[in-house]
């Protein structure tokens, strides 16, 4: 069991998880590289048994739940949000809390533990992309979740536990601060201009061209003006579309296609850095359905897009006390860099 | 020279240093222990020589920048933001920037190189917070600063670069996103209440006394409700004061001891942990002299608080792309340990 607790000054919802009562000792971090994580891990192929019953899952053959898969989705063992049940939101005094419900669900890449991400095939890492898509369109029927986020982590210190290749979905019954934060920066920019914020900066890193790390036909990847990572990258869908879980399966390979030449290039430029992917979709318009949510109200003002954080810097308290992040790398060098690999 | 560089969708300041540029391969993350870290280092004394000219000391004597001090305040040798200068505020197309204007200071705490934050006496340690407390007044003189934030980072966890105790100081031209939000809270509880937001926390937290951790005449600590890390502790001024600038001699002292009880318990439960802990001081209202800047007019409505923040958990993909944290360790538990150590 967890709870998302909301605090009134910071305004800013927390998962405690209940159950998972952390004894002081218990803790390390830095945390070490595993020393056991060599193969087969509990995602490998044979392993099946060991993890819980597969939700979905691209196969070449075999029985649910055995080998013979290519990409294959279960449930988080131990997930921080439990699926059952109702939000039941309520005061505590000045706190709100409400029970920790959404889902939390782990998108196997590959059968190949070993592969680092820009390792993967394009037609394996396009297949995941197309399972991860189906999930969040599949989580969006459901209105108790107002926001679903995808997200990879590589490496330890980008706090990956499993080191064989894996994406997560979590979707939660509240919109995160940094969502609401883009929505409205969106949706006023959009009231003023009639123009998406997103496709103006898009257009504004095209003709400028100093930040461009990598572009195609249909995306285009760049290093932020205001990064706040060294070698920060954002990518977004050249053409304005609000929701990812609405992609087709050519678009979703050529998506695919586009980031292993991402990866390739911040593999080429920094080496086997730990780093964080996300995809930021569209608030889930049907968590609207009963009673208008507002920031659902505004999906149409956004434009869905993945950000890629690499972790070469720790964060000391003057990031964390203001929220002002300290870039040691100029984005105009890292594109650079990143241009030339 | 570094920038402040203006994101339009996010809304946030980002320093990005220009002159730092670091070229691939000079990262290094997680940072090991720096193995030539036995004293004498650069802060220990015989060493002044090595640091830029000293802004203040308390002595016993000695000459300036010769041994004989018991607290020493030093710029930061390669600081972040330049002390001189305006900040020349422009746009670029859809972004921000300004020049990277501000203070960066380093209080040293203590002669001794080897001791922890709990280690400390209390004279010593309150000499400390006393000439920070000075420094940080004599910077809100400086119309140009809107914020000043006071840190200290312990161990390589907590993004320390040199384990000599010492505390940090950084004043900046804009406000960040975190104070603002606090700043809005407190503001729109007032204009409804009448009463101070953090008062009232504070009431409901020594009226319900599960989560409270140290309580002096002076001073509450306690785990948050919606605590983000493990054994995060808030402490708070139980009178009501926004300005941690205007404390005398005698509270400050007060204030030593209660924080390095604080430590000592953190130190028992957790052992040697690293941690960061910040005082957020109420907005500089010089900074408004000119024209009245918005979030120093609601200076008033704030509560100058610490937060102490132990660094036992990485971040992943899902924090940093919600700013959602997910605690395994309820504040409830983490509140009873620390008491009963």
């Amino acid at each position: 069991m967890s709870e998302l607790r909301h605090d009134p000054i910071a305004r800013r919802w927390v998962v405690v998880a209940l159950e998972r009562a952390t004894r002081p000792g218990e803790f390390s971090f830095p945390r070490p590289v595993p020393e056991d994580d060599e193969p087969p891990c509990p995602f490998c192929p044979g392993q099946e048994a060991g993890t819980p019953p597969e939700i979905v899952a691209v196969r070449d053959g075999g029985e649910r739940d055995t080998p013979g898969w290519r990409v294959r989705v279960i449930p988080n063992k131990r997930p921080v949000l439990a699926i059952e049940g109702t939000p039941d939101r309520s005061g505590v005094g000045l706190y709100d809390r409400m029970r920790g419900i959404g889902a939390h669900e782990l998108v196997i890449e590959t059968p190949d533990h070993g592969l680092a991400p820009h390792e993967l095939p394009v037609l394996q890492f396009a297949a995941a992309l197309t399972v991860s898509r189906g999930r969040i369109a599949d989580l969006k029927g459901d209105e108790r979740f107002k926001h679903i986020l995808l997200t990879r982590n590589y490496g330890v210190g980008a706090g990956a536990r499993i080191h064989h290749p894996h994406q997560q979905i979590v979707a939660i019954p509240v919109t995160p601060l940094r969502m609401a934060a883009q929505l409205n920066a969106a949706h006023q920019h959009y009231m003023l201009k009639e123009r998406c914020l997103y496709c103006d900066v898009l257009a504004q890193e095209l003709a400028d061209g100093s930040r461009l790390v990598h572009v195609c036909d249909d995306f285009v990847s760049f290093c932020p003006y205001a990064s706040r990572f060294p070698y920060e990258i954002a990518l977004y869908p050249r053409r304005h579309m609000h929701e990812f879980s609405t992609l087709d399966d050519a678009l979703t390979e050529r998506l695919a296609a586009h980031m292993l030449e991402v990866f390739r290039r911040l593999r080429a430029v920094l080496g086997d850095v730990s780093f964080n992917w996300l995809l930021f979709d569209a608030p889930n318009t049907n968590s609207s359905r009963r009673r208008p949510g507002w920031w659902a109200t505004l999906a149409w003002d956004f434009h869905w897009h993945i950000e890629v954080l690499p972790r070469l810097t720790p964060h000391s308290g003057f990031e964390w006390g203001t929220g002002l992040h300290i870039n040691p790398s100029p984005p105009e060098d890292a594109a650079a860099f990143l241009r030339d690999a």
